[in-house]
């Protein structure tokens, strides 16, 4: 039998995956499990894009442009254009999901073993998009103790050497839902400028920020145009993530020529999810507020509920729909898995993420999980009665 | 300004790509462009598509399994058994497009720097999915003077090292429309045996074999399943090129594990295009017996029609819509480039291929096409017309 290769062996399952088998047991026992792991958010996708599907009239569903439908382009520009992005639809490739954009700027912008520096804890699969590139993950850890603002810019001058080719950034963030501010950016920007490396950032939670806290985009950085990448989804804002419509936006032309060799590679986009994405254009405010209010009592309801339990921490987070929360627990792999095999409450458990999966640094993140407050109130609720109740019983409490 | 990878230097713009700025300068001076360039096919998707998203009713478009969806993968499961595949839905891995499964396999099978064999001229998309994994090209090279049988093993054997880990084909093949019979196919699994090393193949145009030809697949050979995966779509089959749903296959547990992982890392394949090739997998038999009609038609033309232009020779292809055609020209890329720019006949001219793109080796092709035999008779019979014409007054010709 011949042997798979050693990036395959190395890959890791993200730590959700790992859990999964643990939730549909329970749910065999009976159980109501309640999902807090996961980015899925429960918020009903825009009519006017479900319309678009429904009243699809081609004949023949065929290849699009590699660099997506060029009437999607544009009108996808003006969105930017109306967020004070000064782009056009030549600056804009659209992906097969946000994951695309970040794999086609891996493969143009770093060569196979240079490094990328990644504040941690950071979205996990960033990990299998670099080790699908040939790409290193340099992490630089930020902390629960100041809500997991950027690290110091000294943290990231230490791990600065020739191999290092850029940064990513994930802005608000998942899965710490901290905002970087304009001022934490602007020192990013003299960073990248110094060094002359490239500034990637997954902004696909532009649209989830609170408390009146504003969205400042890396592409208003100035004088770094040719160092900026941005990565955009429409799967979080409209509630799309089955149709794996993203975007590469950069003003950097060479990087927008040669991602779309390989972008020609894989042919186009899917067709259909960019109808979708571009009648999700239409989207009127009124739901974009319906959703955010939405959004804005559950993190003020969960974050209250889950620091009133003695000995968690959990920051309130200025963005996005994810908290990394501290529990009194040995060991966050052991803890989520517990839950789901030993525990219940009322006949109900829940789901979380163990925050050891968003770090690189092995041994951190042992008493944080995530949670995604993607559920409703009542379902909110009752989670945290549910972790609450759990800790009182689980065996590795500590205080 | 940093610069951008060395590989997205490499990776070879397609050599149509090349000539899309002619053939629209072309349609700008008022001429009418037949495309026998591409592989999208005229062919209308079935009705039961169509209407699968026609009648699409969920609320929310979720992400799907990172596998597929299991109702898909256990239907198609039995499309394969009906083909006297032996799998179940555990031995398939639903990717976006036919592509995505070429990048996982050369992701899970192949170290960075390990080699893959490939009978030459071949898919152009080799070579850029092998770039980004950081995978060498082996070509081996086939001659239009045997319709472009297999080469010989020994062909093989003589470029095999200890890097050597895979062997990929198209089958039917794809740019040459040439069928692998069963005897060549048990030749390649004697070899990978014997080498203890993978075969891929890919057979997007299985249902496309003429002249009473059987298409014998991979998955039939005994002895080897944990050497075998298989690459499927269902862009051509049902026409459905923009979808972007394909399929990896293979009984080897330990490749479709690993796979996962990289399919975990993007989440989901698309939502939308998997409720169309489910559906699509009711398709009535009368639907591909008309395209096959018609295809059937369409090749016989214009095979027989080049064959009578002096100088001109066409192999007749077994499968698939293609074939790689010989002209009596010093440069094809040359003669594709200067038929859009400088040629026109009635007001017309016409996009090919040219063969040099489909070869590894360099020098390679410079006197063939690649014909996509998918335009109806009438647009096709002007097409060979203009070739015709064309070639009188090409200044690069030979003889």
């Amino acid at each position: 039998m011949p042997k798979i290769s050693e990036r395959a062996n190395l890959v890791q399952a993200s730590p959700i995956r790992k859990l999964v088998p643990f939730a549909e047991a329970a749910k065999k026992k009976g159980l109501k499990v309640y999902h807090l792991n996961i980015g899925q958010p429960d918020i009903k996708t825009p009519e006017v894009a479900i319309n678009a599907i429904k009243n699809y009239n081609e004949k023949v569903i065929e290849y699009s442009h590699s660099a997506g439908n060029e009437s999607y382009r544009r009108k996808l520009a003006k969105y930017y254009n109306q967020l004070g992005i000064d782009i056009d639809f030549n600056n804009i490739l659209i992906t097969t999901g946000g994951s695309e954009a970040i794999s086609f700027a891996l493969l143009t912008c770093l060569n196979p073993d240079d490094e990328i520096i990644i504040p941690e804890p950071f979205y996990t699969n960033y990990n299998g998009f670099a080790m699908a590139a040939g790409v290193n993950v340099v992490p630089i850890t930020s902390s629960i103790e100041n809500g997991f603002a950027l690290p110091k810019i000294e943290e990231f001058e230490k791990v600065i050497t020739p191999k290092t080719k850029a940064i990513i950034i994930c802005n608000p963030n998942n899965p710490t839902g901290y905002l970087y501010s304009k001022s934490e950016l602007m020192q990013l920007r003299d960073l990248v400028k110094k060094h002359n490396i490239f500034l990637f950032a997954d902004e696909v939670y532009r649209e989830f920020v609170y408390d009146g806290h504003e969205h400042f985009s890396v592409m208003k950085l100035s004088g770094i145009d040719n160092n900026i990448v941005l990565f955009d989804s429409v799967s979080k804002r409209y509630s799309e993530c089955g149709v794996r419509i993203g975007a590469l936006i950069t003003k950097n032309t060479e990087i927008i020529e040669a991602a779309l060799k390989f972008a020609q590679a894989r042919l186009s986009p899917p067709s259909l999810g960019q109808v979708v994405g571009e009648a999700s254009l239409d989207t009127e405010k009124k739901y974009f507020d319906e959703v955010y209010d939405e959004y804005l009592e559950r993190r003020n309801y969960i974050i209250e509920a889950l620091n009133k339990i003695e000995g968690v921490d959990a920051p309130m987070p200025k963005g996005a729909f994810y908290s990394i929360v501290k529990l009194p627990i040995d060991d966050s792999d052991r803890f989520c898995q517990w839950i789901l095999e030993e525990f219940s409450y009322k006949n109900e458990t829940v789901m979380m993420a163990p925050a050891t999966g968003f770090y690189s640094t092995k041994g951190l993140g042992k008493n944080e999980v995530r949670v995604a407050y993607v559920l409703k109130i009542e379902d909110l609720k009752k989670s945290v009665r549910i972790i609450e109740e759990a800790l009182k019983e689980y065996p590795g409490k500590t205080n």
